[in-house]
């Protein structure tokens, strides 16, 4: 048995995204099935279906950002029922017996993880080999891989939180971010906006570090104490060995050495959005310092979940633009040009339409 | 009051070193005076002699890997008297009230600690304005800045512990390496062969990481356990993933990514080497396993103190020939083509002949 799904996909790198049916498996006892509400767009997912990262099979369905309603589940399913809001981040499955697993921190399985689009489907039942994503209607998921919502957040708004929201908020909390630190957030995109959000509620000095005097402005909103801008020459001068922590969500290959130079002795800089080469990388700026480079990829399922928790304590959300299904062509568009505040996320009740 | 010295002197980037008199402080009341028994010769040594760093003024002393004994004490000086075997390293000076001042870490001053050559002299007492090194007959030090060499050691052999001990003990112990941890330690020279010495007494699986199949057997009779040749491809493939800590001793500008695929999640390589801009630093490899990639520079006092006396512990000294002074220049030659186990040691004796 196997649940027909209605969704977009995309069927090379260069054709849009149109809709495409598909087939999900019938849950297992250990399964969670959910009715899709909202998904979010992510910038991997534009990479992904544009094959930007070479590895892309298709037909591609991306969506890592979802939230919907338990419909159904497994006989041996015992944390969620018929009707609770959950979510599903960017990872659905993977060995669960090696030392990341067993550290809760599944995104690093030494074995693998398997993505929630584009992934090997080690479960099966499907006639088709590789997992496909969120942009779709329904999704069925070990009951390992769901998060809860909490029920203050608006579910829309909650969306990113699976992705741009564990992404930015797993290195502040390893790294240790809190109160009588002076923190950077460079870049102020899907991750940025959230980066902020998080460091300011952690308790943290926020400092947005950004090209652009109009996204300072727009980080001081959203909590940045205050703005430093990577341009000028003086105020980078000024900033050198002030920092304890900087979080790096610049997506591309980029010259660290200037940013390196904020850092106090033994701080770290964390990149979470440059997968390429880094241009400039020094030996200096890491031996006078110690300072150190590093970089984090999302969260694990614990993490996701206190980072959901924390996110109903705080009253923390994603700032989102709703698009229809229809117009996701569009919105890839404007990602690409950063022109979004600061995610934007399908209506899935669109899909019907 | 002066104390005049007899020395090693290079006078251009171009020319030789040759004898060179000059004039040291004569002790304050917290200095100590150091007839200098031995002194390694370090490339960094080389690299300001020949003003290959481009800071280099001339006349240029230098030497800091100095072994001695004490001569003279000045009237507030409690920790050291006359006939005690002692040693000055890397720095003579800092600003004592820095955050890392206060922490025991001298070497990252915020205010820049003074070289033991090239230096700016702020403690004054002498014509000249910089600091002179050890390849000369005597130095006056502040008693902060003097350490105590343990009995037991060869003093001529623990002359590199000042600099090539230390520079390697720091970011081991920093990083807390130990029993239970698989340990590369890549490059053997005169860094690589104390990481080697040092992580073993740690009680770490130290692997020797080396190009050359030769190395890899002198680090085994220097306590390596293994040996990983870092050009065989399927060597190193086989080696992802297992290491818990680097120690990159590799003097010059490198691509990394090949060695950070090394560690396990959340695992360090540590520069100590490489001051140039390294050729090839991803983000993936750092995304994927939240790997680090971090610098170290020597140690504090505090902290060479206790690697001094772990190597009294442990019967630990380097690996040295021992030279005339008059032999220096060809020596620099030879250290420059790796030709040396490992370190040079000039024989101040030698200078008065």
């Amino acid at each position: 048995m196997t649940i027909h799904v209605h969704s977009y996909a995309t069927h090379s790198a260069t054709s849009e995204l149109v809709p495409f049916v598909f087939e999900r498996r019938d849950p297992r006892p250990s399964d969670v099935a959910i009715d899709i509400l909202y998904c979010g767009i992510c910038h991997s997912d534009i990479h992904s279906a544009r094959n930007e990262w070479g590895w892309t099979q298709y037909p591609f369905v991306p969506g890592h950002e979802i939230i919907g309603r338990v419909c159904a589940v497994g006989n041996e399913v015992n944390q969620y029922k018929v009707g609770d809001l959950v979510g599903v981040g960017c990872l659905v499955d993977s060995c669960g017996h090696c030392d990341s697993c067993n550290d809760g921190l599944e995104q690093y399985c030494n074995n693998g993880f398997t993505g929630t689009y584009g992934g090997e489907d080690k479960i099966g039942g499907t006639p088709h080999r590789l997992t496909f994503g969120g942009y779709s209607e329904k999704i069925t998921v070990d009951e390992h891989f769901v998060l809860r919502i909490p029920d203050n957040l608006d579910p829309a708004a909650a969306a990113p939180l699976l992705c741009a929201g564990i992404t930015t908020y797993s290195p502040l909390k390893h790294w240790k971010v809190g109160a009588g630190q002076k923190v950077g957030i460079i870049g102020l995109g899907g991750l940025g906006h959230m980066g902020v959000k998080f460091a300011h509620a952690m308790g943290a000095y926020v400092v947005m570090i950004t090209t652009s005097p109009e996204k300072g402005a727009d980080a001081q909103k959203l909590g940045a104490n205050e703005v430093l801008l990577s341009k000028d020459a003086q105020m980078m001068a000024a900033a050198h060995n002030s920092f304890d922590f900087l979080l790096n969500t610049i997506p591309v290959g980029h010259d660290v050495d200037p940013y390196m130079a904020l850092l106090k002795r033994d701080g770290t800089m964390v990149i979470v959005g440059a997968v390429e080469s880094l241009t400039q990388v020094s030996g200096i700026p890491l031996i006078f310092r110690r300072r150190s480079l590093a970089g984090s990829l999302i969260g694990g399922l614990p993490e996701t979940q206190e980072m959901l928790d924390f996110c109903g304590q705080h009253n923390i959300t994603c700032d989102i633009e709703m698009i229809a299904m229809k117009d996701v062509n569009h919105a890839y568009d404007r990602t690409v040009k950063s022109d979004v505040k600061y995610r934007f996320v399908i209506d899935m009740a669109s899909l019907k339409s």
